[in-house]
């Protein structure tokens, strides 16, 4: 086969979701990954660099080189990042083969300079799929206002839409986690950004008899999503399992990049990010009336998707 | 019948809805409507005023008193008021028999002066029914701490727990028309407050079919209501009839205070205002996850009522 | 003498600086002070109440009424109090033939509602002195929006001009203890405000060999004013000594008000009052270079005073 | 002679006051300037940049290399840029023997990433003195979070402490034109920061009269300085000469950081900058009674200079 591969980009702050995002990536004939750029969130920036190292290194592709990235918000304001994925982002385990990781791997190259010269390399090319706080994005914007242009799309999971954050309560973790950068972003990039919500991923969960057969341990990949999963899980299910279904967020976003197919309905809207609110802070505003009519659309709000499509594409996270 | 009335007071902006609940608490047998108080919103408080004098000379109950509150929000920033509900706020219609209002008859006492004195009268005894911007329930509380704990109960039309403003893209009418007030009321008055935010009652409003009959002129009211909506119903229509139903806010904040049998679902929450954002000020923010544990719920958010039964008491506003 | 008297009403949070400027205003034969109200600040307000009808009967001037104000700010989000005067908010002390005060002695009427009623009794006849947060004036400008205009002036102790504030970086401790009533006032009162900055008002202190002789002890208001700001004095001693001077803000406010020669310098500018940021809350901003030229001055700020003059007229506090 | 030189990095926004900045530098013979990076505020990115080398060919000096940086401050909300200083930054004229200058001379690398590699290559001895904004120093402190430590020293332009702005009410120009990134490097960079407030600028101001001399044209620079001052000079006295001296803050910043000796007097504080304020948004924040103690000192408040001295110093910028 000598057809084009589509090249794609990976912003993450793995995170077990990021992982499984990273791992759906791989898993596409069709597509180059070109890089793993990192940034903190559900870890620090060492943390995640590592933990997509680690993956690489299990899935045996490490000739895809990770730029380490941001380890602080645009202002810097935020010290703590979250546990919510383990000490050290990815459960606390130890995988065979592959612990530990030569840390040396990473680049020299700093994520937000890598990604202006790929962009430029490859200009109208890539595919830039963003699942962690939107901080090297923004200084790549920075360091080349047109950065944004020159991408092929950009897919971005962050930001709240029906009045519930998961990190305050008005705001969702990767926009609150660098308000200033979703801020930026979303209102200099010049490039429309499709966006998954919180609600739009809450909404294409899984069951929890679905992530057990997902999880049943027949392939290496399923062996080590079950294992990096275990502790969130169990401590979600030790919470009296509030929700019946598991969450995979990330996975859904790089989904919706990879397969243009699975959407079935989206609204292109101009949407902002509250910076100065004493409870709203990192809130995604959305001007659903076009009150601020001033503003063109710069967000596509992915709001429905074909859940059996899904259903196939996250199972190549799996599949050996 | 000598059985003991219930005592209600209503605090409104009227406004076509607000006069459709006062009409449908002037309607109810077994309750004693005290007073009117007025409070600017969908007109200035002359206008506000008058109209509630309007509507009472209309049922020929001028016996009830009218207060006039306040003019300007608890830092009067707002200077404004909408139009929606027509220059004069009723439809800008001559109501035969009524015009012109004598405005001497506008009691003398300042309402938040008279809500506290009504509530010291009548201690444990009072629903109070908040159709409006807060700002005369603020003061009242401010002039006696105690006001709040000495009423039966309040219910309150404001605010929104789902995402979508309406008159900003974050924020409902009357929270955002004094923020302060919704603030220093939710924070202070030491008393569950019931609350219709601007989801629910959009939730139970009625189509367009059911307002034909409804405003059918059979009766005087029914005229009425016709008449003083006509103009706000015609541009609605004009633009296209977004919604295919027409909305009853205020009515149905009434009707769940006159009968507590048309609540079927609530949750009792810690909610508070936005103040301080750049977008989102006047935003309600309702601590769903409990993440602000330190406080006690103080709002009892309705949720879900019983249609037929609401249907039954608005049309006590056109009975006659 | 059958000369018209000026009529003064004090509006304070007593505190052992407010207490001097009673007693500093009872010593005009020339001025009939209407009232005293009292607000939350240096004590909550019982004991503010209690210390202002202490001095009255200190001076047997029970004659005069005391109306209790506000506890809480307008949005009441600041919950303490200082203790800065002590913990009765006058030093801690007994006052021998004098306490226990008997505090039915406080009037019904709330503060707002007398100052609307004395100042319709009185139209353009009262001075009106504030030294404790604005939230008595605030509320009794909501109950008569043309309250400011039927005062003959408005004198009132607060904000900060030059950069530092008392009780954060910033702000001033009056307007950072009620920014919402500050903002308001300022921005509704519709009568130019004579304000007395902490910063003219540091300014215009005395030496500490000055205050050793103006609390001598050779008269009974000596001995009082030295019992009263015994600890005060002490413990502002012990920190060494920062300042060479002892701070007069209140008494030189009122003494403002008592005495227009006094004033030497003053220049009229719009101000208003930061409410929203992080670091500045309650900061007043002024004008300076008219950037904001859509409004008009709503303040006179006084700059310098003949203090040969501030020193007869303060000694007039411990004369007897 | 071959002592080792020092080594200066000059980050401006040239500006007339930065230009002379540039040729004071220049004319140190102990001084190696290693590149002026460029950054939006008195004119655009592309003007502020042609200024910068505009002065170099002046000086015969174009072997040292001019990066350009950002164009938008760290969130990219104030659209404008001064015009202050004219519409081409630079006072629009025509320089002859330089005029037009070739932008190709403008060097590839993006100044916040060569910042960051000139550090490297220098570390700890570089003296980096920042006039402008501070965008292109909070983007290097991203790329390298060790960026501070690396250097000298920082001498930065910015910033009020007396509660007066130049173009707000409360905020001074550099730091409101990117207040995000004045927070982040103030609370970041992890080394002490040597900042000229604009009062201490204003404060070692020059007469009228020293000007005329300064710029009597007797050398290339003066008869340069003379014309490209000339319209700001002009329109200045035009208003009246409110103020009766010219003002040379960057350039005071530039001696300060070349001649340690011409500080008499500064305090070591906590500062930062407010960020969410209606009116203080950009405004320097100074501990001043050290109120937020869990803060170690992270400015050094330059407060006083030996005149004479400095006015030794600027006539180097004329010299020749």
């Amino acid at each position: 086969m000598n057809a084009v591969k589509r090249k794609f980009i990976l912003d993450c702050d793995s995170g077990t979701d990021d992982a499984q995002a990273l791992m759906m990536v791989l898993a596409q004939p069709d597509i180059e990954l070109l890089a793993v750029m990192t940034v903190f969130g559900n870890a620090n920036c060492d943390k995640t660099s590592r933990n997509c190292l680690r993956i690489l290194k299990f899935k045996n592709r490490l000739d895809i080189p990770v730029y380490k990235g941001s380890d602080k918000g645009l202002i810097g304001d935020i010290p703590f990042t979250s546990n919510y994925h383990g000490y050290d982002g990815l459960g606390d385990i130890h995988i065979e083969g592959v612990d530990p990781i030569d840390i040396d791997l990473i680049q020299k190259e700093h994520a937000p300079v890598a990604l202006v010269r790929l962009v430029n390399e490859n200009p109208n090319q890539i595919t830039l799929v963003a699942t962690g706080p939107l901080t090297n994005i923004a200084l790549a914007l920075h360091l080349d206002p047109q950065f944004g242009t020159k991408l092929h799309d950009i897919y971005v999971m962050g930001g709240n839409t029906e009045g519930q954050g998961n990190v305050t309560p008005s705001a969702e973790f990767n926009f609150y986690t660098d308000p200033e950068a979703a801020y930026f972003v979303l209102n200099s990039i010049g490039k429309m950004i499709n966006l998954c919500s919180m609600e739009v991923c809450e909404r294409h969960g899984f069951s929890w008899e679905w992530y057990e057969k997902f999880t049943d341990g027949k392939t290496r990949s399923s062996c080590l999503v079950r294992d990096f999963e275990h502790s969130l899980i169990t401590r979600e299910k030790q919470k009296g399992i509030a929700k019946s279904y598991i969450m995979v967020w990330d996975q859904l976003t790089m989904a919706s990049a990879i397969k243009k197919d699975l959407l079935i309905q989206s609204v292109n809207v101009y949407a902002t990010v509250e910076l100065h609110g004493m409870h709203t802070r990192g809130q995604l505003i959305v001007d659903w009336k076009k009150k601020q009519n001033k503003h063109q659309p710069n967000v596509r709000l992915l709001q429905q998707f074909n859940q059996a499509m899904f259903d196939s594409l996250i199972h190549m996270v799996t599949k050996d």
